[in-house]
């Protein structure tokens, strides 16, 4: 990782709030994983079972966690090695480009929408009438915000993001490129032989600090709102559909699929490829493997695998049974011989 | 739900052409659900098992059934509680903001792009040379229309979505932000090693009365073109690939994938994250379970579900079973012991 | 198939170096299957079991391989039909439309981007600052190229594709309507009850002849950079998470979710709506079926399917006994009924 801004090992030592094990004035350039990593890099060890690769790699100085007691190289000892990591990341991370703070001369905004202080609005962005954005929002080019659609403070919409009317962001809510926020739920009643589309006149609510990948989709409610509480994290191509609602601090991986109605609770996870069936509730603390689909409530903690979704330790069960069910079927026709025989023995005695 | 528009309880019957039971005069300011509404507002009961929200609900008044004889409040009773809760909804919902008719300055319409009375062409949409929109379409901000893309009446393309070149769509089509209709079909050819494009010189063919979700995708053809009949609704994020067809009236739910040149019948319905292979047939009226995979041709009116997809009947049998497998290898361990002992004796009667 | 240019049977064999049988001078107009083919058109056999189709078809000519000796119509015997075709279908297929070479007015390109020769730029289309374009690349309307993004030669990315900055694509790379290469990989720690985000500092690396279709998602990377290698066929709607290898020539078709660090080696094929568990490796040419999910390292060449996928002889044999399933339960009831009367009979024999 070439540097963008070298530091000292005791500034990044005071950056993170570690303790400095080497020499405060080496210079540090740039920071890479220990098998990456370059003379002048910082590395990190998050997990100990790697601590070997702490005598191979070439990086000038480690983070290490206080359990780590010695390391070959200069270390800061973290409470958190994730937390420092992360601010070392930011410290050398070159910066993220956006819209310059003003209204792009090709965007649209209408005459009735406010703006608060130092909103970017990039190049052909499109802010319909009667719609607020808070300060130090940045939509990037082409985002688009609906009539009467709230926005909280220091939002980023990257490019192209659609947000439709009548919506309400909180702030600090990073949603990325493509996302599409208060799409029509996908709602439709047969009469007369045709599928006639429900209203939906309600609108979609995301919480503070919510995070929305690319691609994702959040649909409108029927009535009320289909709600992204603070905190949840999103990730790409994932559709959460009306009326749902997110609890806070969940996080949703890629092409995860909610239907219509579902309830998830706090801390939820959902792997990739997961889906939900409509109008059930998952409470609190639900962990779902990937590439499940969980047909029915379930109870605060309980983690669930399999199609249909199970209780995670029945499902590994089941699975090893199952590598055993060739076998079983021949077992079981053989031992229906030997029980013949033994039928035939006992009814003719004479002949054994 | 706050009101759009207020009306009698006696317009409302009217409205709706259902029979009042109650006061006329009575003045109806929003619609809800029953565990939702406040005074004022007019609530809903499609389904009678939750008949007992009846005495509960603050509503002014429900729509019912015919079924439901006596309620604690004012009702308008009805033929289809589904149709009329639509009419309400629509009488009170705020009215869907859509750019004016007309071309927005900052679009870009070809010269020979023909455009019916009252087509609507927001910001930065883009018509190409021989395109034809009908009347009344409007075209949100960004939509890109390909050359020779025909459109039909009464369209609403929301912002962004992309159809390519030489693709015909009918009236009254709905197609959400960011879906994207006639990119090349995949499909290529190993030479020499490499992955050769097959080139799609085909078209997509949409039918009158579709609706295709966010980001959902369908794919132009090899030859001839993929086809998504009359009235068929396609959720978000749904893959409908190369010489498809869809029948009408179909449902895909999100994120269903339906691979090269299958078919699907009318009144089709595929639950969220089905997958369907390439170049086989689901006849009318088929029904898939959610994320399922249905790996050959099905005959009308069957249901499946599972990975791979059998009859739903047979499917519920397994898996009642499959909860007993574990138990299953046990027993039929210990059985075999048993068995033995059995055979044991009988070789050695003398022993027993 | 309407034809765009006309051409005489002998000047397509000439196009694809095949051998004709028939006369040279028979006019072709168009290219169609053999079942839909009109009078004038070119019609092709690639496959063998469909001959019979050869008796019926209105084709004036074929393509077909050298072990089709006769055929009721003129041909062109081709060493391969596939690569034939698209030779053919290319020649008849009308032009693809494109942005004209030179920037659109309404384009936004930084002062000091640097666009190579014949570069086309469509309108709304965004160049960041330091970005390089390729000679002869097309932007085509709305694409968003983030700054210092390097893009190579004869590119095609179809309208509203994001690049974000910092990312390298290589020559020849076609990239479809609403792709988006570069966005933030989802990556987060808890810190005090909420997550947190991981900086991603790194970027994407596209090879050269890589195709990423409509509505994929490529994500940027935590250090270094997610590669897809080159000649890498991506479907659309695909998910490929931050730090992922995709090896050479692999194929990823619609839906499949690849997850954080996972690395597939070359010529590896996954079927539609795969899951790809994340930091696992796929060996060179593992084929995985649609709709599996693959929890661990697979060894070369091993085609897998199922969820969780197994290998794909064994799932074929488990998922044979899984339809005898509930025989199964039935039979070792049975059998352990007989087994009692067996015990029974041999501990009282006097009561046989």
């Amino acid at each position: 990782m070439s540097a963008a801004a070298s530091a000292t090992l005791s500034e990044l030592a005071d950056l993170v709030g570690g303790t400095l094990r080497g020499p405060g004035d080496l210079r540090i350039t740039g920071v890479a994983p220990l098998r990456a990593a370059e003379p002048g890099d910082i590395a990190w060890l998050s997990d100990t079972r790697y601590a070997a690769r702490l005598a191979e790699t070439q990086a000038a100085a480690v983070l290490v966690p206080a359990s780590v007691e010695k390391t070959p190289q200069a270390a800061i000892v973290c409470a958190s090695v994730d937390h420092a990591l992360a601010l070392v990341m930011n410290h050398f991370a070159p910066p993220v480009p956006h819209p310059p703070a003003g209204v792009d001369p090709t965007a649209r905004v209408a005459a009735d929408a406010v703006l608060g202080a130092d909103v970017a609005v990039g190049p052909y962005a499109v802010v319909e009438p009667g719609a607020r954005i808070g300060d130090g929002t940045i939509l990037d080019a082409g985002v688009y915000v609906g009539a009467d659609t709230i926005v909280g403070a220091h939002c980023r919409f990257w490019p192209y993001v659609v947000v439709r009317e009548r919506c309400r962001i909180g702030d600090r809510v990073v949603i990325h490129p493509h996302a599409v926020i208060g799409a029509d739920g996908f709602g439709y009643y047969l009469h007369q032989g045709r599928h006639r589309r429900v209203p939906h006149i309600g609108g979609v609510v995301i919480g503070n600090d919510v995070e929305i990948g690319a691609a994702a989709c959040v649909d409108r409610s029927k009535t009320g709102n289909t709600v992204i509480d603070e905190g949840a994290k999103i990730d790409n191509l994932v559709q959460v559909a009306h009326n749902v609602a997110v609890g806070a601090h969940s996080v949703l991986c890629a092409q995860v699929g909610v239907a219509g109605s579902a309830r998830l609770g706090k801390y939820v996870v959902l792997g990739g490829h997961v889906g939900i069936r409509d109008n059930i509730t998952l409470a609190d603390g639900v962990q779902v493997a990937a590439c499940s689909c969980v047909p029915q409530d379930v109870e605060a903690g309980v983690k669930m695998a399999g199609l249909p979704a199970i209780e995670f330790r029945q499902y590994l069960r089941e699975h090893a049974s199952l590598r055993k069910l060739p076998d079983v079927v021949a077992q079981l026709r053989e031992l229906t011989k030997r029980v013949e025989e033994l039928e035939a023995a006992a009814n003719h005695p004479t002949d054994g």
